[in-house]
């Protein structure tokens, strides 16, 4: 049983300090490896591990080619300015051999989970030499699991690693104890920088979840392209999540006076307290005209654009 | 070369005299057949003839099963009240037959037409015994073609009738020196119901050009309920048209708390005023709102709705 740290109890400083003699203790002279996403848990750890390991704590950032515009390269400058080196590991083409002729929502799901940590990072796991896996469980995590043993089991099963034969492998959650308005209070603490905090709820499956139908680089390209102008003409207007949906229906359109059978940006926009239950934003017609304009003449292949005008339920906050 | 009746020139009363005396002498004591379509051409073309040999015309309503919500009873009915009788032919059989497998627009077409001239109205025209048959062809129809002749031989071998062979048959089109204005005053001086003017433009494919992918009964039933409710909606708002169409992706939704991989209905509404360009009509977000509510509510199957906001060109009125 997990002891919870609440909101209330946390000290910050406090736990920082705990949490980096605890990670310095057990790896001691060894070194540790961890996987930086860009989340809030994921570089709250990063912190907390390079305080007590320095140089011998090992970031990996790794590219899956499924992420927003520039997302590498911003989240590794986070970092820099703070001065923790982070190590691109460029994995796009694991990762979109992977996701090749998948079209189930899940079945992509599943082929992402399995690449990140079977094919990528089990591989540079092991591949690193460090027996310290240090990662950014926090207690909601663990809320449906059974026990704490049988998780890490798991986790080790995930990574392709057998604990019975590669001896002395051992996992480290310094966030265990905590939920994540603590894991925020936490990382802002540590000086991370509020641009962090502050970017739109992303899935895991990045980009991925943002194509219907099958995810081929180009495809994730065009729906990169116009998730640039929608995070660019919608980021002022304190909705509570947007994006844009490219969608594998052909619809007709006409170009230089020719007819252009191509392809449709949906985009949505929510209001919502807590994503359980969710309405469209009113957003005024000239930013739909704008956001439509923009899309048809920065995005390659578009040539229809709409607005999603239906709530949360039945209709979700992403379409797949 | 045909000669145009300008609108200018146009005498609605003359005109009618004239081309009741000139069907009546052509057909004499025959018989005569006509397809009815609900369309200003055709509906025009009806009340001459029925003038002209009251119950030697012989016009039928093919029922293609792809038309909106009660629409063959609503047009019958309209001619009911002018004493004229009109067969409505159930051919939704051959229809759906003929467009089953097919998702490329432009075959969607062509099966229609095919279907229409071949295999339902060649029919018909061939089992009635009527050698004369009226059509609505106006100006607009003919500009395009190369000359009279060719272009009444190419409607009998759309219909499947070799001249040749079934020496008699005669073709009478009283609408051909007429454009579409001259056809609408008419139709207002044979006291046609406004209710046909002001019917909201639908194309020829009708409701299998508002669904993306196979035209399906169950597909195209989808889509005309959507169209009651958009219709319902919007038609008071002015717009130069307005529709609902049914999208082939799959998007996630959730009904009774449990995930449910539905359908997406788009609605387009257009501000026009030769549908060269377009715009997408400003509707208030409280139409927007209650368009989805309703759809969510009166369409199984339908877990997302969109509105259109991109502009014609690079988007076209119709999707497909």
């Amino acid at each position: 049983m997990i002891k919870e740290i609440t909101f209330q109890e946390l000290n910050p400083s406090q736990f920082i300090n705990e949490k980096v003699n605890e990670i310095r203790d057990i790896v001691g002279n060894g070194t540790a490896i961890n996987a930086l996403s860009g989340g809030v848990d994921s570089s709250v750890v990063t912190m907390l591990g390079h305080k007590a390991l320095g140089n011998n704590l090992k970031t990996v950032f790794i590219d899956n080619g499924i992420m927003r515009e520039g997302e590498p390269a911003q989240v590794s400058g986070f970092f820099k300015e703070l001065g923790v080196e982070v190590s691109i590991v460029d994995a796009r083409d694991s990762f979109f051999t992977a996701l090749k002729g998948i079209t189930d929502p899940e079945e992509k799901r599943e082929a992402i989970t399995q690449t990140f940590y079977k094919d990528v990072f089990g591989k540079l796991v092991r591949e690193s030499g460090a027996k310290y896996l240090l990662q950014g469980t926090i207690l909601t995590d663990v809320d449906e699991t059974v026990a704490g043993i049988k998780r890490q089991h798991n986790v080790f099963e995930q990574l392709g690693i057998d604990p019975q034969e590669a001896f002395g492998y051992r996992i480290i959650e310094p966030l265990i104890q905590l939920r994540k308005d603590s894991v925020r209070k936490t990382g802002e603490a540590l000086g991370l920088p509020k641009e962090l905090f502050d970017r739109i709820p992303f899935p895991g499956p990045a980009l991925s979840a943002r194509v219907i139908g099958e995810a081929t680089p180009e495809r994730i390209e065009t729906a990169r392209k116009a998730t640039v102008v929608v995070e660019r003409l919608l980021k002022n207007t304190g909705a509570f999540q947007y994006m844009a949906i490219l969608h594998e229906d052909r619809v007709t359109g006409i170009r230089d006076g020719k007819r252009d059978f191509g392809q449709q940006i949906e985009i949505r926009c929510w209001e919502s307290k807590d994503a359980r239950i969710a309405t469209p934003t009113n957003l005024p017609f000239e930013t739909l005209q704008k956001l439509a304009n923009d899309i048809l003449d920065e995005v390659p292949g578009i040539v229809s654009v709409t607005y999603n005008i239906a709530s949360k339920p039945p209709s979700t906050i992403e379409a797949v």
